[in-house]
């Protein structure tokens, strides 16, 4: 064996190397600076977390489950049940969400229970839906028609029915002819749509002598699971095997249009807007940029009329934020500001159309319109090359306007290397963007790498969303989310589209980090949630009023961590 | 719109971005000073490559295929099958394959020839195979027994079978009562075993009155396509589907077991040595340097006696080696050298026998032991830092005999982010390993890439193993390989253990990235190749040879290419 201090000498020098890398990575400045209460509640969670890996995801011959797994094979194995971790992340301050998509935010849910409130909601579908399989190989779409709109009488799940014509939402929800798809594989409904069944709906549902009342009641319940797997990429028997990035967009792309009739209704608009801040801050979250896409041109009023124009929208918006704003009077920091738009596949004279309407609405509403993006599936659509005239001039048009609408575009969001979507990362960079939505790509690029280190430009990371869109097989294999955090490249963890994933919130992404590496602390997490708020864009006053606030909730949780698990460090 | 001016600055900023980023890469040299000749090559190769992309992998409407999509499902899609990209690459030359297990390179179908072959071959299970269940369920062995050993006459299929006993291979294998493997799911065998079921079979397999003589060859047949299904990971009606890096190592290990007594017998090891080199020769590989696993004390003699040690098993490899280069009597460069392994599952005690009989098998054979590893799954198994002492006791013994015989540490195959697999890259660093097996987290330790260059320290990444073993998806979202190339970190594509994947050679891992990255080129490929040569353990006088050898060939690449597609320019 080798001498005693020839093994010393070697293990300290590998001590020395990995604190000297330790030393690059994001979390260092606060693990280095920690007080006495952080230095424990770091202590134990490590603890808790090591336990929860070995007692839920690494359990001896269990060789389906493993940390930092798969979404839907994590939530099918516990991930969002109560655990120590998971109430400890939930609980946490988590600052700012820098990356969702407006109509892509808040449960599904919500939008049925507004749904079926709303008298004047309508149906259609481009087939009869009158076989299972016609069922989900339609388009479906819902719409609020104005009073006295004529609506088909006939049965969509009939031969009778023609195909395009509205029906009655109520009519066709209440007779829905078909068993709720989450129950086809006879596994349990609630497994598959946490939250989505109400819990206090009749055990009887499987039960073949039910009152008819129940037959309506599990109707309507059927439906809602329906319109839920349209809505969302839950797995459920219906829906084929998704392998890869092209199908994965192929269904993620379908769940739009739906969402899109439920969502554009003034009445839900406003409702929606202020479960997004509710939802947020029930989970954390403080402050949200969201991105609107203003590509269709109206929504429909209250009254049923569809003339409801992209400056009302942003009126509903303030008048949700600002009433769920006066809700809170414990003092508690709650906001959202909004991203303009649009999508991808535009012309530069579209693009202009939009470039304009975002100025307009800037003028309209300056403090509420705080960037600009261009949103879709990168690798088929359009690169930004092809919009640099218009984006410059845009610029250009700012700088006279004296308005800062600075860029935060999507890039990298592929699997390509040095393909269109690839490239995206260098014209976004040299556009000045403030942010990059996604940069999947981005640690393959050492040059970029270092620019957006450089640049503080923030990438905003949404691995559930990268993992559910085909870009990685789990957060553990993620192209680029450690190489940029153990590079200190500033990194958002992000949601994305959380109505259609339901990773809703930030607690999923930030629990799926923590389980997965071991490299990880609670310090970490807390660096990204107090860092997130530093790479919003708002003015600098503000971000002081946030930075407060997180310290403020970030003492109260340590002090609950603490009382809760405390007796972790005795035992 | 932006003035002409401003748009052209922001293009020109952009390619000379993308020109300092490029210059950055490991193929720059290559691609900064190509012959004419090369030029022309490497141009009509990319555009070959978009063309193939187009037509086979991106298919308009095709949402099951993509390029460099799981290995598996691109066989299906015909990675393999001639086309101008898959020709040109095998047939271009390779250099050295650096990591592959010897007992896991040669196609399986080699071995259950031989033993066919081989009289005195027997049959072990531990249950009666007496159904289907049983069949795939089983822990099945094979050994040469020696002349007059007991075999029981009992058949293995039957109930009267006791499990344990060795039964005849030949009966065994004639009287295989079950469906062809590969065709219960009702696909064609030949699909999911190339090569593996001669093409001059009857065709009449599925015919239901077949002649007796054909009952027999089907039957064995049959038996043939069960003993490749237990010795491959190539996905067949009775494997359950692998999600994940554990089940895939669940399944991968299972197939050594059965390997290991087809390969243990004297003739078929010195033929199958033969195979080895002979089948790298024919994808253009010049050399290879293969970890021989020396777990088992003793193989068996030609007489069936198992009583064949290392040092015998070494000459042996010697031999085969040497036969085949007196067969190339063309002046080509044809070689093999040995690294030592072990499996990182032993204690320290038994690793210094191991370190030991190294030692004495490179005193007996000085130029074939090149470098010593430590190989098995990195995740569950023993950390690098648990052998420091006997490692550098180990160094110590090598420089008091004068002696080098390398590390090549297999480091950093796992997904962990901050545990002991991923911790084994800084120990393997700091013990002067001269590459690393794998290191597939290593794009994420941004000083340990950083050292890894300045080091000179050669990866060899196995991107299709990677993907097969659950490391990625595909080779698209590999954490490490494009990151490690484009910081130009020494890589060498490499194959691990094809016995089992299937991914012979090199050609199919130098497709999966020339198909799937825009960034690469011909000329990329042929600087992986020949830089091979660079990180092999021989002295610097073959290495001379070596490269000699490679020039020549490539030009008579070029020059092919050239006369084959050339025309490809002119449309």
């Amino acid at each position: 064996m080798a001498s005693q201090s020839a093994t010393d000498a070697h293990t300290q020098a590998v001590a020395a190397l990995k604190a000297q890398e330790a030393a690059l990575r994001y979390d260092h400045a606060a693990l280095s600076n920690m007080s006495s209460d952080e230095e424990r509640a770091n202590t134990i969670f490590t603890r808790l977390r090591d336990a929860e890996v070995t007692s839920q995801w690494a359990k001896d011959g269990d060789l389906t489950n493993f940390a930092g797994m798969d979404f839907y094979g994590a939530r099918k194995n516990g991930l969002g049940s109560p655990s120590e971790v998971w109430n400890a992340v939930r609980r946490m301050p988590k600052g700012a969400l820098l990356h969702c998509h407006f109509d892509g935010t808040v449960d599904t849910k919500f939008l049925l229970e507004h749904a079926k409130k709303t008298k004047k909601m309508a149906m259609k579908a481009d087939v009869r839906l009158s076989t299972a399989d016609a069922l989900w190989k339609a388009t479906v779409e819902f719409l609020v028609l104005p009073e006295g709109a004529e609506r088909s009488t006939k049965s969509i799940y009939t031969e009778e029915y023609v195909p395009g014509e509205w029906v009655s939402f109520e009519e066709a929800r209440e007779s829905f002819p078909y068993p709720h798809p989450y129950e086809m594989d006879g596994t349990d409904a609630e497994h598959h749509m946490p939250n989505f069944v109400s819990t206090s709906a009749p055990n009887g549902r499987l039960n073949g002598d039910k009152a008819p009342s129940n037959v309506a009641q599990d109707k309507g319940q059927a439906f809602d699971a329906y319109a839920h797997a349209l809505m969302t990429l839950t797995p459920h028997q219906a829906l084929p095997a998704i392998t890869n990035s092209k199908q994965a967009w192929a269904k993620f792309q379908s769940t739009f249009g739906v969402i899109a009739g439920l969502i554009g209704y003034e009445p839900t608009l406003k409702a929606y807007t202020k479960e997004l801040l509710r939802s947020h801050a029930r989970d954390g979250i403080s402050y949200t940029e969201t991105r609107i896409n203003f590509l269709t041109d109206f929504m429909v009023r209250a009254d049923g009329t569809p003339n409801l124009d992209h400056s009302e929208w942003v009126r509903i918006f303030i008048e949700a934020v600002n009433e769920v704003k006066a809700d809170f009077t414990d003092g508690s920091f709650v906001d959202a500001k909004i991203i303009y738009t649009t999508v991808r596949f535009i012309d530069n004279e579209k693009l202009r159309w939009y470039l304009e309407d975002c100025i307009m609405l800037k003028k309209l509403y300056p403090e509420w319109i705080v960037g600009f993006d261009l949103v879709g599936h990168e690798d088929p659509l359009l690169p930004l090359k092809v919009y640099i005239p218009e984006l410059l001039r845009f610029q250009q048009r700012c700088k006279e306007e004296g308005l800062s609408i600075p860029f935060v575009f999507h890039a990298g969001e592929t699997l390509e290397d040095g393909a269109d979507a690839d490239l995206n990362l260098y014209d976004a960079i040299l556009l000045d963007t403030k942010r990059i939505g996604h940069g999947v790509s981005l640690a393959r690029h050492p040059l970029l790498t270092d620019m957006v280190k450089e640049k503080d430009i923030c990438i905003e990371i949404c691995p559930i969303s990268n993992q559910i869109l085909g870009y990685t097989a789990s957060i553990c294999s993620h192209p680029s989310l450690l190489a940029l955090l153990n590079r200190n490249v500033p990194v958002a963890l992000s949601s994305d589209d959380p109505s259609i994933f339901e990773n809703f919130g930030l607690s999923y992404d930030f629990y799926q980090l923590i389980i997965s590496s071991q490299s990880t602390s609670l310090m970490s997490l807390a660096t990204l949630a107090r860092r997130s708020i530093r790479y919003t864009l708002v003015d600098d006053k503000t971000k002081e009023i946030m930075f407060a606030d997180w310290d403020r909730r970030w003492n109260e949780f340590i002090a609950w961590f603490l009382k809760e698990y405390g007796h972790v460090l005795k035992q």
